[in-house]
């Protein structure tokens, strides 16, 4: 029977996603919370992997198991287990064809700068934070240059696994909310550090220090030494990914 | 000189507001990093003391100094001495006459409530938590008996201190935002755990186990022990008092 669960985490006290020999990982948690439910070894596979101190309002996962459950008790079963910074939201059946990853249409994001003189501190493990002036409208004209089908070469960190760098940009919007600056970011799938390092090259411009065209140079050049540098973990959230609906998930990760 | 400063804290790993002879507070941590910047010992007053895991959007206290410092010296130097989770919003010259605590005409109250099967764990830190659905309105209908001054012995946690139990409740609303539930208040001034006593009379009112008229009777009867529990610390976030407008501080703690 294979299964998938919506997972909430904040992802400050963690090293990411995934699994690793040393250090605490949310993979490694939820792994050994689902393993006590099942009473046997299981493996979780991610709709996105995320980084040291990014956060997840709906990450999904997927895992076969032979162990009856009803689907209360997985979810219960993990958050009893769980450290308080990890949830999981629901679980589903779905059919054996179904895969976190590869399933997925598209994957959405939300980056948060706190924009006022003074760091946060009420939120300071969800938010970035720039004390100059940003102009939203701007960073929002510069960014729609980013729409549509791309090589993000330029937005690309080093460490980066994938085979090539075309992704497809399904909605980008900037917007500013009170003391807040929110980027929110739809694509089928994002190379490593790519919403960092969009948000990072799109700071300037708000800064008024780059043109509204920087982003459009900056995609064209494919150069990601050009390009602003990565913005802070801490403001990262993957919102989560989105599936057909024909697979029957909660609307939140369906379209 | 007397300066005014408004605070914002995450109360999480704070023992509360007051100085103690041992652990963390954030008034220690707030006069350990003046006296550093005044080069003098300083002693803050605060508007509301706040308990421990309670936060704060924006905290007033009042000190006084010989030191002459650029207003933009008190703050930038004090978040630079602060730890992360304490941050000194603004600094303003004020009147001799001004008291954060005396002055205030009134303190206003946020308590967060997210009403889901599974409990938070993005925003953990800050939320309190209610698995079976509350209905908001009801809490909204029940809540209005406790406007205009009374008697709110039944409100009032055994510990506290003041001369007497009557107190102004000026405005009390409960809203529904999506998952969550939201209690705002605001009073002339509040008996200790007076707020997390009256979310803890709201809640079984909200999950229909006690009537819309029960806050009514809780009030007249003064009986701490008819009233509900005591709500979870995290929830609660003081926004901050307000003063008159002629003392001339920012508008978010004018009126």
């Amino acid at each position: 029977m294979r299964i998938a669960l919506g997972i909430e985490y904040e992802g400050t006290d963690f090293l990411g996603w995934q699994r690793l020999a040393h250090g605490a990982t949310v993979q490694a948690a939820i792994e050994a919370a689902l393993s006590k439910v099942a009473a046997h070894p299981v493996t979780v596979t991610c709709a996105g992997r995320t980084d040291a101190g990014v956060h997840a309002r709906c990450q999904v996962v997927h895992f076969d198991t032979e162990a009856q459950r009803p689907m209360r008790g997985w979810t219960l079963g993990a958050c009893a287990l769980l450290p308080t910074a990890v949830a999981v939201l629901w679980a589903h059946e779905v059919d054996p064809a179904f895969h976190a990853r590869f399933s997925a249409r598209s994957r959405r994001y939300r980056y948060r700068i706190l924009n006022r003189p003074v760091r946060p501190a009420l939120d300071a493990r969800q938010l970035a934070w720039e004390p100059r002036p940003l102009d939203a409208a701007r960073m929002h004209e510069a960014a729609q240059a980013l729409l549509g089908e791309h090589d993000f070469g330029a937005f690309r960190a080093a460490s980066c696994q994938a085979a090539h760098a075309r992704r497809a940009v399904f909605g980008l919007e900037v917007r500013r909310q009170g003391e807040k600056v929110i980027v929110d970011i739809e694509a089928n799938a994002f190379l490593h550090h790519m919403v960092r390092n969009i948000v990072g090259s799109l700071l300037p411009v708000g800064r008024g220090e780059r043109p509204v065209t920087w982003l459009a140079e900056l995609l064209a050049g494919r150069d990601r030494e050009a390009a602003g540098p990565t913005a802070p973990a801490a403001g990262l959230t993957f919102l989560g990914p989105r599936y057909e609906a024909h697979w029957g998930l909660p609307a939140e990760v369906s379209r």
